[in-house]
Parts: C-alpha cells; structure tokens; sequence
C-alpha cells in the first residue's frame, strides 16, 4: 500500500513573491539549518509623499521541506533525513533487524546500544548540548535573539510603536526568559519541564520543544476510522495541518491498515507524529479489550519505536479503583483509551497492565527516544464532571508515573481536559504543575460550555487560550465537528487556526520574548492600509484576501486608504493620519516624546498645537 | 420608505415539534407574559429497556414575537406595543408633537411630563417596582426560581448527575444572588449598576436587564454604508440577529435613508435598539466632522428620542487634551466617532461639545428613558496600544460623567475595548468598576491577538469569555469580516454565536443561578445517543444536526448509540454504559452513593464487584 498520488499538491498555487522560505544557521553546530517563512512588507508611505522601508517579518513554519518551493521529491521519496547524522554521531544507537516483518529489508530500525538511554532527557542531563537543542532555540526566538534582548533590556522605556515593543507578560511562575539559549533548553530538558519529541526512527522530523517557558505548541487529529480512509487521504491531512500550522500530529487511525498509513505518515512528516499504541494492539483481538495482553501491547509498542512514532499516548493511569467514581458522572467516561482500559480492568479485576509494566514501557522507550504522553483516560466529558475526584485521582497518578519515566531518561509529557467552566481552569493548571512536577501539560481544550455543538472549536479556543497563558506547553485542537462526525479539510483547517490564535494569545499573555513583533507589524500595516501586508502577515492570508475582496474586488482597492466597512468619508484612521500630521507639523517629534514623556509631551502639544493652529 | 417584503420569512421553515414557545406569567403583574423557549426532550432508555421521562428544558429567548409561530402579522403592521399601557399607566409622560417632519400625523412621541425623569433608574430610587423589573427578574431565571433557589441551598450535597447541579462560581466582587427576585432588580438599577434600556417610545421592545450580577448580554451591530442597503435588508439583518440570539442591536447606519431604515427597524423589533447619533449628525453635515453643531447634534438626538431608540452611544470623553495621547500609537484612533470628534476638537481648538453639553443631554434622555451608553472613541486598536494612557484617560472621564448622568436619573453603561492581550484585560476591568462607579461595561470583545483578521470573531471570543466573567455586562460582537468588509449574514451568524459561547461561558464561571442546567441537559442527551434531544439543546441545532448527518444521514443514525467518529466498537460512551451496568448490578444505587459518600463507595464496589464478576 503507497501513495498512489505521488507528488503532494497542498502547497501548490500559493506561490506569493512576498513571502518566502529562509534557514538561520547554528553556531554550536553550524550544519544546522533552521526553517521560517519571511515575509517581505511594503514601504510606509509618509505625509511628505516619501517612502520609509519596513523590515521583513519572521514567521515560525513547520511545514518542513514541502513549504520550500525548491524542494521537489515525491511522497514516494519522503522527506530527507536530517537527523540522521546527528543521530549516528552519538555513537550510542545501533540498526537491527525490527520485529516488524512485511517492512522491506532497506529499513532497518536503530535503538540504543545495551545499556544506553538514547534520548534528548538522558544528554541534557549529561550537560550536553546537542543539535537538536540549538535548533530549538534559534527557531523559538526566530533567530532574532539578539535584538529581542537588546529590546527586552529596555522594554520599559521603548515607544509602543516600535517593532519590538512587548507588554509585559504574566506567566503565573513560568518566569519566561528574555533570550530562548541552547543552554536554557538543556536545562529546560533536563529538568523535565520541556521536551524535544524525537524519535531516532524519525530523523525526517525537524526539531520542536514543548515546555511552559517556550512558545505553545498545537496538535492536530488525524486518521482513519470505521469508516475507511486511504494512504493518499492521510498523507494529505497531514501536510493539509502542518501547512496550518499544527506542531505536532496525531495519527489516531484505528481501521485497516494502521501500520501502512503510518509508515507513509511517518516518512513525509517534518512535524512530531503521536499515537495512541493501545488502538492498533485493539485491532489485534478484533475490538475486545479483555482480550488485550500485555505481550501484545509490547509488542505494538516496539514496532511503532521501530517506524518513528515520535511520542505515545498511554493511559496508564486509568487504575482499577478510579472506576467507581466515574459511576455517578453526567458523560462517565469519554476517552477511547480510558474507555477500553476500564473495561480491561473490570474484565479481569485486574490493575491496569499499562501501569504494572510501566519501568518496562520505560526502558522500551528510552531506547528509542519516543516521548510518552500519560493520558488522561477519566477526563470529564461535560461541564458537570469537571475536577471531580475521578480525573484528580488520575492526575496524581500521572504525577507518579512521571517521576518513574523520568528514572528512564524517558521525556515526558501529560495530558489533561476536556471539559471545564472557565473558573475551574486554573485549579487544573495548578495542581498539574505541583502533582506532576511540572512535567510539561497537553490539555484538549478544555471546552467551555457544552451547549455550542458545532462551534466546538470555538468553546474550546477560549479554555485552551486561558490554560495556555496559566502554563499548558500544548493544546490539542477540536474541530467544529466535535461530538458529531468526523473533520473535513475545512474543519481540520478551521481547528487549527482556532488553536493557532489560542496558543498565540497565551504566548502574548505569558510574555514569550518573541510573541507580539508580528502583531505590531500587522497592526501598523493594518493602520496604513497596506492591505497585501495585512494579509500576508496573517493566519490565513488567502481567507483574509478573499473576505477582503468580497466587497471591494478591485485590485486598486488593495492600495486605498479606506475599507468597505466605514467608505473614505467616515475612516477613523484617515482622520488619525490627519491628527498625526498635525502633531509632526507642531514640530514633536517621536524620539522627543519618548525623551520627555508622554504625559508632560501631551501638555505641550496643546499648547504649541493651539498657536500654530491659530495662525492658520 | 417602507418594506416591500411585508411578511418576515426569516423563521419560517424551522418548525419543530419538540421546540415550543411558552409564555410565564407575573406575579406582581399577572398581565406579565415573559417568553421563552421550551424544548421536550425524549426519555432515557434504561438497560432494563423501561424508559424514563427526562423533563423539558426552558431556554432564553429574544426573538419576541417573531419567535411565536401562532404570530401573523406583517412588517408594515409592526409588532405589538407591549408596554404602552405599563408606560401610561405610570402617568408622568405625555403625547406632542415630534419635531420630526416626515414622520405620520398617527405616530405622535412620548415625552416626560416637564420637571418628571420617566426613567427605570428614577422608578427603582423611589422604590417602585416596575412591571418592566418583573419581567426582566422571570427571565433571567426562566421563571425557575423557586426551583434554583431550592437547589442552591444544598448545593454543594447534590451530584453532579442531578439537572440542577452546578458548580461554584467565581465572580469577582460580583457576588451573585442565588435567586433573581424583582426587588433585587430594582436595587441594582437604582444603584447604577444595571440598567433596562426601554424608551418610552419603543413599546414594542420586551425588557431586558444588563448588569453585572445578571446574564452576559450580546449586541450585534447592523446598517447600512456608502454601499447601499435598503430597509427590506436592513430588518432582515435585525431579525436574523435576534433569531442568532443578540440581545441587543445597534443600527450603526451611515448612508442614506437612515432614519426611515431606523423607524421600520424600531417598530418590528422586540429587542433594545442602539445607535450612533453622531452619524446621522454627521451626515447633516455632509460628512466634514468640523461643520458639526451643538444644536444639529441635539436635533438629531430628539428625533432618535423620539423614534425609540433605547441606547446611545455618545463619544463624550474624547477631550482636547487627551488627543495628543495618541499620537504616538501603533494605530491612532480607531473609534468612528471618536475619530470625528477628535476632528472637531482640533478644528475648535475647544473641548469636545458632547462634554461641554453633558447636562442637557441627560436632560433630554431622562424624559424618554434613554439610556447612554458612554463611548471610548479613545479605545486602542491593537494590542500595543492596549491600557495605555489614553485609553484610561478617557475611562477617568467616563467615570465622571457617569456620575453626573445619575444625577438626571439616566441609565448608564460604559464601553471599552478593543484589542487587549490576555494579561491586561483584568486591569481593565478592575478599573472601570472603580473608576466608573460600578457602572455596568459593555465591551467590543477584547480581540487578544492581531494576527488572525478574517477569524477575529475567535480572536475577540476569547477575550470577551474572560472580560464577560470578570464583570462586562454586555459584549459587542465581532463578526469574521471586522478589519476586512462587510459582513453578510453567514458572518452575522457566526459573530452572534461566537458571542452567545462567551456570554455563555461567563455566565457558567461567573455562577449566574440559572446558567448550568442547560450544559447539564445536553451532556446528559449527548452521553445518551439522544441526539434530537443534543441537536435541539444547543445554540444552533441546524448545523448541529447538518455536521452529523454529513457523516451518518440516516434517520435511523440519531437512534443508534454511537456516532461516526469512534465507530460502534470503539465507542467510550457505550463502554461506559457497561461500567455503569455493572455498577447497578453490583447494587450500587446512585442515592446509596451519595449518602456514603463517593470514596467509601468505590472501595465496596470495587469488593462487591469482585465477587459478582467471579461469579460470572
């Protein structure tokens, strides 16, 4: 089973001369080459007729080799490996024959050496810096470290109309730094609240951290179901989220053919994959959880390692005596995974076997680097059930288990709700931070409300903005067709950027370093009409063209200094423009009024303004 | 001018059985007939196969008499003048002739008798209760007082499976009552800190309440602009809106025609109407905001008072000295009308006219009962621009002539921002609750990011949840198109239900009594594959109802217990069901339960359960 489509056609048809493809090289390590998207803006044009040139902009891009208009393999060919070099080099990693038999002999899978933890966790607390960490950091700040500290060094005293000029943030503890170093990463990973999902199977993937001190990530959902899907079908989901924007994605298949859809994921994703092991091992006893068997999870386990399956959401925290709370629950359980581990423990009065094996998980993925993602099986469903006893006894499980992976060199991240009112949010946050030791958290949502099916991307944008700001590392997105049919590409699209303005508010919230200069320069673009720049500076720029060109089709309407909502007669920014020009006229400068103060400046302005005004 | 189109067909096509509308009486005021909606939902299926009745749930509504489908009259006729009678019956109003000329000799305005203030403020500070407070006080809690008040005394012993059950809220100061009675109403209006906008000329209008201890309320904004709209379009646009849920429009008209549009607008609607009288003011003067007049403005502020118009926005605090403030902003002055007024005054050199004038307009709104809703035509435009001097400037000033509108007993609500990251939105609020007396806010969103324009809906979404629950009484909606066109009416929708999910999602964190049952009914219809029942439930069941059936459009598909996105075997709802099954087996009642306590209860399920399940 292959693409049969071999040339993926997502990114086609969007070539804009205005925004391209850039690398920022390493210093550590200067082979490194870091991706992002610039995006060219036009000239300010001043009173006086004359032009003033406006720096380009960076934009953080995850859609790997496919957003580069040089690069032209096939599906077939799957992306390169750009890790592999810096994997081999460890020294610590050897191939060998994988248990999965019907892949081709070419593919040989790597673990660690006997005896070895090959994962970022295991280097950092070594004291070593490796690529993978310096990519991190040059990507989370844009390559642009230099001038955000010089900038944050004099935050206070910088003009709000500076490129650069950032509110304070308030990030509840996180205590962002000012400059994002390969250090501050290593201890980050090291410390266990930051991870770097990497699996050594994976060398196609480009680097990425998910941690409270760095820039929140977004997962989007894929897969196949019941209702089938093909190679082609999925391939084009993923590149269709990461061309959104989604950091990571989650391949939840869980009809025919799981193994085969993934390897082709696997091979053509630039971005983390995440799976749920325990939904291939239930195809393995044709959906009857008490028939699952530890042996077959292991084995499961072991040959999704082998693939690359960057991290793993395992639901061993869903104990045989949490069970009964769920009992009297508006909406019980509502995890699959929960769900089928439940019923496994019923099954067999058993404890969950995810936990009893847990050092075996463990020592499994710390040979591989697969990060694991301790699910949250009995999150609440509905408003009612949140933070009740049954997903906080959970939650302190999962604070245990953490401590156990963490002896491992195992990264580790955990996840949380679902569904909670807003003012029982930051409860979760914070008992998640000091039960789990600020392992980092990956929330769905959490929903506001439960009475918007349909818009259930937008219940959920508002929770995920908040828990992002209070301190969760990455949101897991929800489509508008939450809780009634599976997401069409305008949903996936709808998703993610719903999840893209949630993570980005919360990085403007916390204070991240280099959150708000693309908001400032879309505003002034906004502010003097330079309409191609507002849109290229957007989420969506094709959506926000379109929406513009609705009313005002004409291509010189992209260059008027008015939109279709106010007409030219009644445009509060025009006649801002015009108060501007007054203030120049009166001689005040903006490096003056910075100098003396705003406060003392206005004063003065009235002043001179009445004078000249009256001469005129 | 009148509506070609006579009968609105905006409601039509949307009967379904299980959707009712019903009317609750007064009891102060037997003639009081509140609306609502009422939905029947079907029985649970218990595992036994007996059914269990599941009972109706009420849900607010303001779509008035439109909403009725035993209603026929057409758009020419207009809707009943409800209030007429309660209006004079209170004997301190008079009919004479408008000053408008081109209005019917038949519609001759109402006016306060001289030296009488005809407003709800003057009634709740003399300690009348007004049928208008009764109203309001059935509908904030649906005419289910008595059954709230009930549970909110055993609150914290009810489990969360009960309809009733509802978490604690965190309001902030706000502190809620666990009743709505019309005796706390008229308290809170005669303090300021809630108004009902009501003219006496819009008697058509059904009360409302807007307040901070009372339910988040929306506006949507309508009208027309230089691209032409006519009145068939423009009462369209106003019942669409009310149909969506907006609690209250604003006719932000423009273009030509503007009071003929405004005078069909207030005879068919049933909400409060809100405008902008400086527009039309500016109109008069073809557009040149210098040329604007104290008399042309007061003329045109009579003639709205006559018409009906409930609210007004009026940029009063947008002062002289304020203006240089701006200047050195990443994007100005954003407001409209702050915009002409910031004109008018550097065209002066004087201080803004609505300032110097604020008494006599109290006067003339106290003797109509209209409401003034304080403009911030100083309210920042991107996120940089956020909290600063200016902005809070003009707040300060609000604050003031919030004050000295009381003294004319006119109702008052303050409007803010605009852009604000999430982190300095609670400023805001502390702030004008401080500043402004506990005045209620009205707020346009917050959007909390810039960089998303053709999704600012969500950007805005988010920041309007937080600001709702930390006190604004009223959230301006922001539609896709904000920043970028017009919006038709898939954007009036989505902005409308973007906002009913913030207002919503405050009302739930705030603890508003009556917010909770409704997530309630539809967590416990979803968890129970009652689909009509969770379509019906929700905010918009067409497209609810529309997502599910792209993926399962058989009718048989709302009966099974499952949906497309798990499958029937993957499905945690049904797997829970057997965990629940197994817990009714093992004895456990849900009131056995709760008597012991959940934690003592688990430990003997799990004893019990073992027993039972080796029995098996």
């Amino acid at each position: 089973m292959k693409p049969t489509n071999t040339r993926p056609t997502i990114f086609d048809g969007q070539e804009n001369p205005a925004i391209k493809r850039i690398y920022v090289n390493g210093r550590l390590y200067p082979f490194i080459r870091v991706p992002m998207r610039e995006v060219a803006l036009e000239p300010t044009r001043l009173s006086d007729g004359s032009l003033e040139q406006n720096e380009p902009v960076r934009i953080y891009d995850c859609s790997g080799s496919w957003g580069d208009t040089n690069f032209n393999r096939s599906l077939l060919e799957g992306l390169p490996k750009l890790r592999l070099d810096w994997i081999l080099s460890r020294n610590d990693v050897e191939q060998y024959n994988g248990i999965c038999k019907d892949r081709p002999e070419s593919i040989k899978p790597y673990r660690a050496k006997p005896g070895r933890h090959a994962t970022q966790m295991h280097y950092a607390r070594k004291g070593i810096i490796t690529p993978e960490m310096e990519f991190v950091a040059i990507r989370e700040t844009l390559g642009l470290q230099e001038k955000l500290k010089a900038f944050a060094q004099t935050r206070r005293n910088i003009a709000r109309n500076s490129l650069f000029f950032q509110h304070q943030g308030k990030s509840f503890g996180a205590n962002l730094p000012d400059e994002i170093t390969p250090e501050f990463v290593m201890q980050e990973v090291a410390a266990g609240r930051a991870i770097i999902p990497a699996n050594i199977n994976h060398p196609e993937a480009e680097p990425m951290i998910i941690g409270r001190k760095f820039l929140v990530k977004i997962n989007a959902n894929i897969g196949n179901s019941a209702i089938v899907s093909n190679v082609d079908e999925e391939v084009e989901k993923l590149l269709w989220a990461i061309k959104w924007g989604a950091d990571t994605v989650m391949d939840l298949s869980t009809g025919k053919n799981i193994r085969e859809i993934r390897e082709w994921i696997l091979r053509n994703s630039p971005v983390p994959i995440g799976t749920v092991p325990i939904y291939e091992a239930l195809e393995k006893v044709d959906g009857h959880p008490e028939e699952l068997t530890w042996d077959i999870f292991k084995e499961t386990l072991i040959e999704q390692c082998e693939q690359g399956v960057d991290y793993f959401t395992i639901h061993s925290c869903v104990l045989l005596r949490f069970i009964p709370l769920t009992v009297n629950r508006v909406t019980g359980i509502v995890s699959r995974g929960g769900s089928i581990m439940a019923k496994w423990c019923l099954a067999h009065h058993q404890e969950n076997f995810l936990y009893t094996h847990w050092d075996e998980i463990c020592e499994i993925l710390s040979a591989y680097d697969v990060a694991v993602s301790i699910g949250d099986g009995l999150r609440p469903g509905s408003i009612a059930d949140a933070n009740d006893e049954a997903q906080f006894a959970e939650l302190k499980a999962q604070g245990e288990l953490t401590l156990r992976a963490w002896e491992h060199d195992v990264q580790v991240i955990n996840e949380g709700p679902g569904h909670i009112p807003m003012q029982l949010i930051y409860e979760n946050m914070v008992n998640q931070i000091e039960w789990c030791h600020e392992a980092p958290f990956y929330t769905l949502g959490p929903l506001t409300t439960d009475i918007a099916p349909g818009y259930d991307h937008i219940t959920s944008a508002i929770g995920a903005a908040m828990i992002g700001w209070f301190g969760t590392a990455m949101l897991c997105y929800v489509t508008p067709k939450e809780h009634l049919g599976l997401p069409d590409k305008k949903d996936v699209r709808d998703g993610v950027i719903a999840y893209k303005i949630a993570a980005h508010a919360a990085d403007l919230a916390k204070g991240h370093p280099a959150a708000q200069y693309r908001d400032n320069a879309l505003s002034k673009a906004r502010f003097e009409f330079r309409w191609n720049d507002q849109f290229n500076l957007s989420f969506d720029p094709q959506t926000a063209r379109l929406f513009h060109d609705e009313t005002l089709p004409q291509e010189s309407a992209k260059l008027s200094h008015f939109c279709s909502m106010c007409g030219p007669h009644f445009c509060s920014m025009k006649i801002t423009e015009d108060v501007r020009k007054f203030a120049r006229e009166s001689g005040i400068t903006e490096a003056d009024a910075l100098k003396k103060g705003m406060e003392e400046k206005s004063k003065e302005f009235i002043k001179k303004g009445k004078e000249i005004y009256t001469k005129l």
